[in-house]
């Protein structure tokens, strides 16, 4: 306990006697304040750290999420390799990040190009029980808890891109995309907003990642979808478009709901702080909003394929609900609860009039990703203009622009590389028999498919 | 509160002056436990709060646990829409209560009727970064984490519903049920004892809500169940009562397991503080007393059905852990770890044996959701005179009365008028051909279903 | 701040004037240090309280990963029975630890043998609104956060048996052994080292259980396989082994995601404390490892069973994901993140490599429980010396011995003992129809079956 070397009065008790007392009283008046403010930091760096743990393991937990989501929403066929996917793509992503992407995000002044790319180097955690002073910012939290919280964040890009790929693109060369996409890519990126890069600098607001986080990902799985193309069969030549309905919409349901479950750690925890009664305050806002958010794109995904359809569609309730987390992630802080509904349902009529535009640009986006993560995540990125003060349109303008081309540029151009050296594609023979079978031998559900 | 005895020097100042000495020791005096003090009122704030964010995202999740019980009890033909009831009603359930519910449940002196009903106006929480002196309440908790808390409650009520009415509801009628029971019906009960209302004055406890939340939904359940009519074909006219068996029972599972991990939060954070040793404590003794309710149910139901029918039963098995849950809801601080088994086990039993009454009555409740929220839920209220030297059995008994009364009359009342205006139950052609089918148009496991 | 109005000193200022004042001073310098050690203390004990009740949480939900990845290994003839085992051992697990397990495992110097056979008496929490004098252990925490988390460890012994004998063992004799482990078994064999008992005093090292939980539920789970017998039909007379593939992947897939999420509070809430910066950054550490150890492990299978059978394998990922997580939860804390990834995926290589030894030796574990969790284990609690400057080689294997020699034979003369008094196994006859319909009368899935 630090706070033994900072309370050092016991002792004093013992020379005070003999002094003169208002040198004494000094002497409390220095020293008293000190030990209370060292009990403070300290439980403000807890408390941070705690935040960030916490925050650590609910958007952990959006990984099965994504992973339910997605295999729910694949044909059986293909449900096993869908798993497979996002789980090695969670695990690699693990691995790209400590090695590389962390400290590519977070240079804090180690840049190689100041601004433009970070600092490169594994990851190294403070020592066991670190010392008060070996402690790397004691104002912010353990480099830990820090690691493990962005670390999920970067994740989630490749989870989003698995999403839209699905059901025909290559394991192998995925996972080597992946790997791309989260040691270098994303962290690049990212590190031009939170790392105090240039599009910091000129005031671009992204508070969790509607751009940052989600549009990249979506990016990304737009230059993925493009390369590797439409699943066999999803695009007639007569212009029909086949539906290829999910096997199991309980369990996107429920993916869906892990994913909500998860985004109170997804932006509370984006907060960064908790150890003062306003951080808390703001926290538990962000929860509020986020949660009306995801409410509000619900219902109005509900309400607008009703009207246009006659009949309301879960997945496209699933997907509207994502797509009001996604649009209230810019910026789930300063707006009230009224207009944090506004917002997510916002994100939930844009989902349910895109889907069927990609559909016609024959862009085969087997779970709406781009959809939610991209078109939701401009919206949220360009709300953040009518709550937030600060914000400036101009700079959102800019940072989606660079943050989307730049996205998808560098993820076309390593998609393309990939094409060319390993094969991104399925053979049409064997998406019909289908990929769990063909590429892995087994079967999602062998005693269940007709 | 310890910290009374350590404390002991804001009075010095005045003492201190006219021994001429000590301008400093003044100083000292003033500052320095007002410094400790101004600390520890911060931590029990973060504290406290932090209890309700917890608390908040795992009762969140006992949505996805909800949807994931009723998808998987309904048969496979109905459980697309099961999800999407259970979306949407979390969804709007969000939307109502901070339109109008939470207000009118906590007045807190601003009633429209005294100890009635509450206020009417939209929730607004504390401003972004709030200052310590515009805290709402400084030794209770940030309003966002109020509000995120006590909304998972109010939409556990809709949930408990949409689980009775299954597989035959319309779902629009329902929704709006749903908007009214979590906008309107709901909050007026609540706010008579967690409001401060007259049930809290003649001293009815119910700690974490086992007849304001649990039974609270069961008797609107039993009203919607008594109005929609049981399942075409549930009861022949020969007096035999058809089974229909769940479809995924393993989901139905998931489920069960989703809401004991949530009911952590909803009993846990029910003690509404954690800032002090006695309350850290309290909560620890919650949590430990919920967990061994849950397994007393669970254990007496699987006892019991394979003495009533000589094999065990996995759906009363599920639904017995459930009862014991509800069953420790009213009281799960006070009793001894020993007395929580079997306050948890006597609410199994009364499941496994009321269930089959229901049936009898050609009441037809899908899930169960009666026995174990509107059963399970009034044994647990009066269980509280057990344990809890302050309860009073007649404080319990009017408390339960008026509860189940008013909330089965208003939503009767409610059932009717949407019966009248819209209808409210799917034509027995339809339930033939499942709800899906007729009205989204999707199936949930289209490659699945024989 | 109501602080302000209980500071209690009115005796203290009629006393002072009167006294000379060094005394007064000292006074001053006494209290104040008193005030900020005691709120320090009071916060310290709140943070531990509440990691352990995040813990509890988090480790709880491994119930729930546990029966999902069962349910889906099995066949779906068995689901509905799998499940039902997962629901109720782990209930029988809460009410057997409390009644006896708890004090068993750490009789703290009120031991029947010491060192070696804990006390006996049931769990009894600290009183309702407890004061500070009555706390158990003020530097620790609550006795009630301490025993739920604690709890689930235990749980967790049983839960590994679960899968290793499904789909053949008897649902009660299968039941009566989970209270004898989890009452008994376990408790004493952890109370040797986290009961401070002589496996700790000689200085064995296993933090969050590799060997104590993990290899401890495989010498369980391996007696009761060898006594149990195989699965009718698994082991051909010719020596061919039959593949019987598991019935639902996702479901299984969605398991490990669970248990991965639950072991960030298995493995961060052994650290037992969070209340300074030294342990929040420790908790820390361990989450960070824990994550990176999955990934090892998940990848490293996967790469293993490419290269091997030329395709990958699902349940081998999964289970490669689960041996990295067991493999550094014997020191999740002093590893580096990569010596983490290094660990863990030689976890996920000695699964791999492993499981077709058994099906050679006969031994049949239906979801690989015995790699997984005792080989892993095993190799975990070997590594600790890899980063572990206390740890020595000889202590490490003294501990596994006798950690699963004692685990071992003591469940083999529970079983041997049931298989006489009960029967332990299912017929052949009723295995071919399954469990469901046998043993309980229902179907897991009553429409999707072929």
């Amino acid at each position: 306990m630090q706070l033994k070397k900072i309370l050092p009065l016991a002792a004093l008790t013992v020379a005070l006697p003999s002094l003169g007392l208002a040198q004494e009283a000094e002497v409390v008046v220095d020293a008293t304040p000190d030990a209370v403010a060292a009990l403070n930091t300290e439980m403000v760096f807890i408390l941070n750290s705690l935040l960030f743990l916490i925050g650590g393991f609910l958007v952990f937990f959006m990984a099965a999420g994504f992973c339910m989501l997605e295999t729910g929403l694949v044909r059986s066929k293909n449900a096993a390799m869908q798993a497979t996917k996002n789980v090695a793509l969670f695990s690699l992503a693990g691995i790209a990040y400590f090695v590389v992407g962390f400290n590519l995000m977070y240079p804090l002044g180690d840049w190689v190009i100041e601004g433009w790319l970070g600092g490169v180097a594994p990851t190294v955690l403070e020592p066991v029980g670190v010392a008060l002073e070996d402690v790397d910012d004691i104002e912010y939290a353990s480099i830990g808890s820090d690691f493990i919280f962005q670390l999920m964040f970067c994740a989630a890009t490749a989870s989003i891109v698995s999403g839209a790929v699905a059901e025909r693109v290559k394991l192998f060369p995925f996972l080597v995309f992946v790997v791309i996409l989260t040691g270098i890519i994303y962290p690049i990126q990212a590190s031009w907003s939170w790392g105090e890069g240039f599009l910091d600098e000129i005031g671009f607001l992204d508070f969790a990642g509607s751009s940052i986080v989600h549009g990249a990902g979506a990016a990304a799985a737009l230059a993925g979808a493009l390369v590797v193309g439409s699943r066999y069969g999803k695009y007639g030549k007569d212009g029909k478009i086949n539906v290829m309905p999910g096997s199991n919409l309980p369990l996107a349901t429920l993916g869906m709901f892990i994913l909500w479950f998860g985004w109170f750690g997804f932006n509370g925890g984006s907060q960064l702080a908790m150890g003062t009664i306003a951080d808390v305050a703001d926290v538990s806002r962000i929860f509020a909003n986020t949660n009306l958010a995801a409410s509000g794109g619900a219902v109005a995904a509900l309400i607008l394929t009703t009207i246009l359809y006659k009949k309301p569609d879960l997945t496209m309730v699933l997907n509207g609900a994502l797509a009001g987390l996604v649009s209230i992630t810019a910026e789930p802080l300063t707006p009230g609860l009224g207009m944090a509904v506004l917002i997510g349902a916002v994100g939930g009529l844009i989902v349910v009039l895109t889907v069927p535009m990609l559909d016609k640009l024959k862009i085969d986006d087997v779970v709406g990703a781009i959809p939610v993560h991209g078109f939701a995540g401009i919206w949220g990125t360009l709300a953040v203009v009518l709550t937030n003060p600060d914000a400036v349109l101009s700079a959102q303008l800019i940072g989606i622009a660079l943050i989307f081309g730049f996205m998808f540029a560098a993820s076309l151009v390593v998609w393309l590389i990939l094409k060319v050296v390993m094969g991104v594609r399925v053979s049409d023979e064997d998406q019909v028999t289908g990929l769990d079978k063909t590429d892995m031998g087994m079967e999602a559900y062998p005693e269940f498919s007709s």
